[in-house]
């Protein structure tokens, strides 16, 4: 099945280990970007995903090309030109020290694309589903249009669309997210959120509590989720849950909110790896477990067995086969050698 | 004391900390084997080890023969011969992802060999104990006659022997593995078993329960060791215990069961920095103490802590004094920096 | 506000990760000492911290020094001369296995130093505070002396000092260790100690109880502090709390005695990066935050939190600034990434 | 233009730098194999280039498959099953020192891969260009008649079919290899041959001389490849010429017989960073070259350009652009740094 | 003495060794401009070096900040804000394959500095010597007349000013750069120029003959000297002198047009181990020379020598010591180890 | 045969690549000394060699043992206890750059032993040659009595000496060094000097000329040999030649003269990896050379060929097989691929 992914790919830069920028005498490189660790993340679960950005015709756009293709990315529909890659700098944090994102993206090839640089119907021949993030409106200029050019081919050739809120606050206030983002709402049949979005975009928060000591009751998410589905008649609206004891250790666990119904998945202890890539890994699992048919319960477990597993992988591609994410949903939690 | 080991050593690739095999621009390079783990323990703790086995006269195997020289394992009676030295690819899991092993040993220089490749009274001339275990024969071919050899040899000059069971089973069948290791066990004084070798091997599980959710009673463990060594007439026999929280966690610990008596180790929970070779030091540690005249208790004491230390180490090799291992048995668990 | 500190910088080498010294093809270069680590730690927080020491006129020599410069530690008043670098050897533990130090420290420049070397009311001019630990004259030769023309010189100019008592049994005794420091305590302001210190160097030990099982009591802590403020006449009284799990694992706190009362931190359970350096980065912090005019709470908890970052990050010095060390001690244990 | 190239894909294994195999404690991982290495090329400049061999389905078949992949080639085609992934150790030498290259392919997937594996008309839809080498056939089994197959489906669909001859002694001996390879001499259109290939394969030597102390005239050379064109009727025969003055530097340099006419490159001093690979960019220059429609001088100028290049790039793929190659054809042998 | 560098300081990345960026799974971090090398030459000299520019204040500033701090350039002055560092990407070229380099610049702090952010009366108290590049205007935006301001307070403290002319074609039109130069060049006191600056710039060439193949004759470049020097009325005018055999070996010499006499140095073949940052270690030595007083020809030898050795040194910072310039400006070319 | 060698290992400290120690964040570590890398090259070529020395009883000191033993050199005889291990730190030059060695050995283990420590009857015990160098009896306290005890028992027991003479002025005068060796030179039976030695401890220089501009005529080195040969009465006088034309690139050559006759090797242009260990490397060569029966230009030959190799080998150790050495020896320069 044809999926299409639209959004920004960056440089990834991160000190080896634990090491702090100031420290680094190496970064390790990678290329990473919200919609293009889903594109990623499908075709290792053997969909025929294709990824579409614009890219510097350079050697770094060509490096951003090449990662998602290693790993069978379509990445025919890329558009080359405009000045720069982003780039985004991680360090990785440890105990009750944070880890860091310094972004360094402004000026992107790809947030300064024109609506014409993108033909959303020949793109999208042939495509059942399209998947985007919050993230690539909130870059800017026509990014928002162009955005909206692909919903509404989307709309006109019936394919479903996911969209995972993925607010960024140092990209747009709260109230330019919120305004964009309803407008694309319409058009989105699966909703990913994770505990903050919703009440940063849209101002909905839990019945009773709101995101205070980390922790929500159940109530509260479910709560959340059927004011997204009610509020822009959303069919399925799914939540992260993290619950950070440290830099180190979280509790990971998620629920899907489908015909008014919320489904929990178990909630995973994981010692961290690399976190970042978490919350797409999520949607990466959700879109392949509802796009193969699954039920509610079946999905929302595949997708956080999927994004456990991711925390333990080096950077944000989520490097997994469907078996390793099956046996892990499946309840084999014991991490045993498999020789 | 002298002391042979025999079977297999194998190039070890892995990829660098958590990387998966398809990320790796890198593996370190190391050289392992089960009984070449036990080897080079008992060299460190002072005994006379020596190492045989078959390797391919190349670059790589004389690096395999370095990889054990190093540490004091005496490498002059391995036989030089035979197309390629066997490899095995690790995978360093985390949390709820599993390590992995790939193995390419087939067609192995010392799977191949002939039974007049090893002449064992001269092998083992002034030796008083021999080591081997259910991989050696696993390999096929001539080995089960080689390792038959070897043992009639030790029964003729009073060298003891010991057997760690691990059962392979990408290598034989349970039925081919019982049948052929049945022969070996009455040239056997010190068996080694896992929680599931006694099972796989010769259908022998505890009393009431069985291996079900990676804990098994005390009494059930007991019970098997008991069934091996009544069934062989095993004077000593060990059985290591691991409960597997996680693939960053386990918790570790040992029985000796020896002269109708089970003494249990302490239990430790083991971060652990690289898990392969764990068992192989468990091993090496019971041989070091049962072979230096240790009362049961104190010889599983050994054992475990030995190999409670291997969990922190990388890569197969246990490279810790009798001093630190003496030290953590006498009960310093507290890790402090010693300066 | 001008700070200087005065002892003997090191090289620090380590083995990449967890390996043993025997297994390490590569050693990690650091520069560190007692003192410098508490240079950069105040340099880091902006203040105008200068280290004082004597360095060979060589690259080693040199490199050392730019270690420091780095950060903004003044190094003109570092004395060049003498034969050599003094080295450490640092083994990371994990789990059970300690980490080890090794010293290779004997005949270095710093301890063949004279009295003539440092010219205290120059280096001192404009100081307002000064440095030193117990290890400095535990290297012998004049340095006593010259610790005590340093602390007269302080006392002249009404420079604040602080000590950190930080006994190290392989430099010399206790009684050798307990007398030297005696003569020193009556120019001290701050005093610093972890929870062995004082009972080596004076044989001042809690109330009840004294260092069994890693754990005193808090009345046990504030009545070796009391002593040590009593018997001396010290205004201030820091004493750190480490109860050690593992090598991995470690529970860190600490408490500060002035005025005849004791603020204790809240605990941090650490997952540890690096521990060494821990107790310097507490002095680094405590002598920011006193020096800054907070009060005793404020001031024992800003010295933990800092030092509780340590142990999350490689190497000796402490690389964090004051907003981090700030958020931690607000509250903010999460860990949470930050975009 | 679709261009399909045919042959085994390794893991190509090198220690770091110039270490020797018996010091290295990492090694590089690669993936790499004459006929893959032709389909990098070709992709890298643009053209529909298809890798088709018989891979396991694991983890390291996997790998190697991404390898491709990464750099364009359409992998759709590959085989999947068989036993292992074949590996080639290499050694880099310097100076006096030679390089080295120790196989480990023997009992490869694809060495033991059927008739029945490969579907040529299928897999041959819509190609221009076939290209293999004298390594795939010498793999024995099935893959002489395997190679028939395909050419005999190029020869039914008017594809282009080149061959290097690539004599490899350590996997067959020249008699046979003269046998084999004559057969499939009448499909071939370009042939491509090593200074010395012709000689081992068929007795071709040039005219007075032989290949005596590295270096042949230029009329032997084109001695040989007019009787290889002659012989089996072959209308473009290209050489590649090497002096190798120590294993740091090199001569380089080509020529092309075509239509009875023999064109000479330029020769190009190279200090090599990575030999390894140098004859199959040859191979990928030159079949651009033509396949583009480039004259013979042109086409040989480009394909030494291009092996050129290769030299200086580490591992065995050719990573250059067409532009790249252009520059150093058109004589900018500067080295000048771009900005 | 105090010198006062102006300019921009960026992050340099580059790939481990000859790797291409395609290839690179690491990058090595280093911070690099074309004034910042000249200062960290300088305070390697010696001499009281200032580092002046605009920096973010984020941890990549800092570090950038930290990286010429080590080195003992003062960096009190350096400017705070604006959102982003500049980058660039380096790749090191080998034999015939030239180096890259990608610059991601635009938009630095430095390059959106205003001229109300430097104070320059303040900035240049004490000082005796000003430097800058032609990189620093080409940066554009109030760049030109930040510089002018700094010349104008020069000129009024009689402070001498060097100029490395520098010429970017990426950054500014040769037009442009030829107006905006020549407003600079009253205020010149010594002027440096590499073998195509003065014909970009200024349309200046040499009498007979031009840049062609790499090699001019010396009257040429003496014609190129003197009529820099007499347009501009500039005391000294130095230019260094390049062959670029290949990417590996270049010959490297220099000459000194002073007085109206010229004065070349002697030519150094010299094997390249990283170029970048050459031409700015031979503007470090020669500020050096000429303010430590010396004649035209031990200048520019030392000069050339300074940055023959540059050469041999990874990263932009020339790390040598006086001492090792002047031993090879005395002639020893031998490159005898030294114990 | 067994060979014992008697002499200083230390811990081998270099920055990777062409790092300079100011830049070095890692330092790979190796273990050599110059009769330990003699000992190695002879276990390397077969023989039965032993390697004697005092080193700590600490992690470091088994380390160094470790290092040889790999390789299989005998260390049963390696005496415990002392300080520390010695530890020198190596730069790597390039082009005009030279490498840079920094002692730090003074006060290890070795130089401070006594005449007590070795039992040289015992050590000596079926041995047929002993070495040392000049670098032993340098270290001071007993270790000339030690050497002259060793040499001593050699003669009492006809076991052959060899001796290279390396002059090391840091570690004593030219007087000291010429009065010391003169005592051990009627002990010797192969002598081996390098082009500057004979004329550093005993006033010798070449007839007409001395070492001037880094070449001397073959006139004057026989003449030094013949000088060295007469005064000592020395059977075998062996001098090795280099010419440095830079850092990089070395001419590499040597004379043996016995008999009353000189046989010159070829000369090798080496394209030098690491030069440190190139004068152990010959003598390792020329000791099994002359111990296996060559004749003298055979074993010139295979001395020089021997250490060519070194000079492309990482570290001191060189590690080359026999054949490897016999092949260059016997002319193949080339430096081609071997597969």
């Amino acid at each position: 099945m044809k999926i299409v992914a639209f959004g920004e790919i960056m440089m990834r830069l991160n000190p080896e280990g634990y090491g702090r920028f100031v420290q680094a005498e190496r970064f390790e490189v990678s290329y990473a970007g919200g919609e293009a660790n889903v594109a990623v993340s499908l075709a290792n679960y053997g969909m025929d995903a294709s990824f579409v950005t614009k890219l510097p015709d350079n050697p770094l756009g060509r490096s951003a090309r090449d990662a998602v293709r290693r790993f069978g990315v379509d990445t025919g529909d890329v558009v080359w030109g405009g000045p720069r890659l982003g780039i985004y700098f991680v360090e990785k944090g440890a105990s009750q020290r944070p880890s860091k994102v310094v972004y360094d993206r402004a000026g992107s090839s790809i947030s300064l694309a024109s609506r014409g640089d993108f033909d959303w119907p020949r793109i999208l021949r042939g495509a059942k589903w399209f998947h985007f993030t919050g993230i690539t409106p909130a870059l800017g200029g026509e990014l928002p249009a162009i955005c909206l050019d692909a919903l509404k081919c989307c709309r006109a050739r019936k394919i479903a669309v996911s969209c995972d809120l993925n607010y960024r606050g140092k990209l747009w206030s709260r109230d330019e997210a919120g305004r964009t983002m309803a407008k694309f709402m319409p058009y989105v049949d699966v909703l990913i959120a994770n505990e903050s979005d919703a009440a940063d975009m849209f101002g909905i928060v839990g019945g009773r509590s709101d995101v205070e000591k980390g922790r929500l009751d159940r109530d509260g998410y479910i709560s959340v989720a059927r004011q997204l589905a009610e509020r822009f008649g959303i069919g399925k609206v799914a939540i992260t849950l993290r619950t950070s004891l440290s830099a180190t250790d979280n509790i990971w666990a998620g629920l899907l909110y489908a015909d008014g119904k919320a489904s929990f998945s178990p909630e995973y202890p994981v010692h961290i790896v690399d976190r970042v890539g978490g919350g797409d890994s999520f949607g990466g699992g959700l879109i392949y477990a509802l796009a193969t048919g699954r039920k509610a319960q079946s999905a929302i477990d595949f997708a956080v067995a999927a994004s456990c597993l991711k925390h333990t992988i080096e950077h944000d591609f989520n490097l997994v086969t469907v078996d390793e994410v099956n046996a892990l949903a499946a309840g084999d939690v014991s991490g045993r050698v498999q020789r």
